[in-house]
């Protein structure tokens, strides 16, 4: 990293989001607001180990987070034995994340149960549309984001990754999740080794909105973004060179654009649905 | 409620989970477990108006969480005009929250954005399937929870309003969403007034897994949590009594397949795929 954030929360956010951070620094605050704002991903661990009572502490105190209308959607799997860590590792040979770290859960979203309870006391189940796979996929993004939050307040570093989507199928068959359980998205869990990465973010311009949603300056504040990110945090390298060439700056906004021009988890939505949804 | 958690975190969790609560006190927690362990939804607010910069800070911290391969596919807009929080109040006639509350929020996916950088990039845009709708909504999720976590901790009480989607296409005109941005939760905001409720949460047997998906013993299970919440926290009416009539326990589950008995949000596919999205 470039230059390092300083230490008051406005410099937190000015660092994190450039243009126009929030002036308000909260009295009360207990120091969540600090840490959220200087909080980084870590993919690199130390080889101290994680304590299984520690993983199920964390998964306790994430299950706490809102569930929709308390229909508690969503599961975790802690992923121990080292075979079945193995055989998801390999289905991502380029990135070796998972068999590195000292943990590794898969967060899924879980409309089985509710089915289950209909089935039990014999009413019948009559939302079976879009609604039946977004509230469980939404339960499950709420409680993904409080672990990380936990997980990174007693000290641990995460990365999530979303990637097991694009082997849905097949880490499912591996976790034995049954039709209508589905992977949203996993999560390597150690003691960091390293700095780790801030985030930098979009402006607040751009995706905070007052009454109505708004995108004036939008062009312009992103390319000051892309500007930002190619100083701050240049990338290493730039994706599908063989057909796009090398763009000068090469930015956040030209990273995405390329990422997104190839195909990806083109088949989630068969998977989604060999697992019993309907998407109408 | 009929009884009060006790003081530690091992206790918190016996009372929210029931059986086998997890013995690890993390020696190095700042807080952050036993806030969560005990943490409660309000849906009632005393008078004291909520700063505009606080809110705007709370946000900030909320966008510092993380994002599926950094895309940022999620917007905050903060309702303050009062004839449009109206507007939206109206739309739920037997719940009089989102007037009633000091601020109130919705959280959108923002899959708008990613195909507007195709179009300034020049890239093809390669992924219009379930992938750019379940990216945005999870990515949305996440800051919600987030944002939840963060106005808790300065002192704040919550409530989310997944009942948005019950009118996401009013909600949608009335913010001006353009095609691609979709409402994933509102949130009403305030401070306290009132106890507000610990949700009772499903034995950790039930939801938290290790290596493989497990259904062992969990009829027994969702048996004993329908007694500890009809004994905890009775339900104060049962649903659809003129069809179902009364049942002795009225547990979580009998609510539940009660509730889903009726279609709710069937026109949420309709709506999200009226916003451009393709869900293949």
């Amino acid at each position: 990293m470039a230059r390092e954030p300083a230490k008051t929360l406005r410099d937190h956010f000015a660092y994190r989001f450039g243009e126009a951070p929030p002036a308000h620094d909260p009295s009360g605050d207990d120091g969540t607001l600090s840490y959220l704002a200087r909080r980084r991903t870590h993919r690199k661990y130390s080889e101290r180990p994680v304590p299984p009572a520690l993983i199920e502490t964390l998964a306790a105190a994430a299950l706490c987070a809102p569930t929709k209308s308390d229909l508690q959607q969503r599961d975790i799997v802690i992923v121990r034995n080292p075979s079945l860590r193995d055989g998801i590792d390999a289905l991502f040979p380029e990135d070796k994340w998972i068999a590195a770290a000292p943990a590794f859960l898969v967060f899924c979203g879980n409309n089985r149960r509710q089915r289950q309870l209909h089935e039990w006391r014999r009413r019948p189940f009559a939302n079976d549309h879009l609604d039946a796979f977004f509230n469980a996929a939404v339960d499950a993004a709420i409680v993904l984001g409080t672990f990380i939050i936990a997980a990174e307040r007693a000290g641990l570093g995460c990365c999530a990754i979303s990637a097991v989507r694009d082997h849905a199928s097949r880490i499912s068959d591996l976790l034995g999740l049954p039709d209508h359980v589905f992977p949203v998205a996993g999560l390597t869990l150690g003691w960091p080794a390293g700095e780790g990465t801030v985030a930098l973010r979009l402006p607040l311009a751009v995706t905070v909105h007052e009454d109505r949603f708004s995108e004036a300056g939008l062009r312009r504040r992103i390319d000051a973004y892309d500007l930002r990110r190619a100083d701050l945090q240049p990338y290493a390298r730039q994706r599908h060179t063989e057909e796009y060439g090398t763009t000068t700056p090469y930015g956040w906004s030209e990273d995405k654009a390329r990422q997104y021009s190839k195909p990806q988890r083109a088949d989630f939505g068969a998977f989604v649905r060999s697992k019993g949804f309907r998407l109408d």
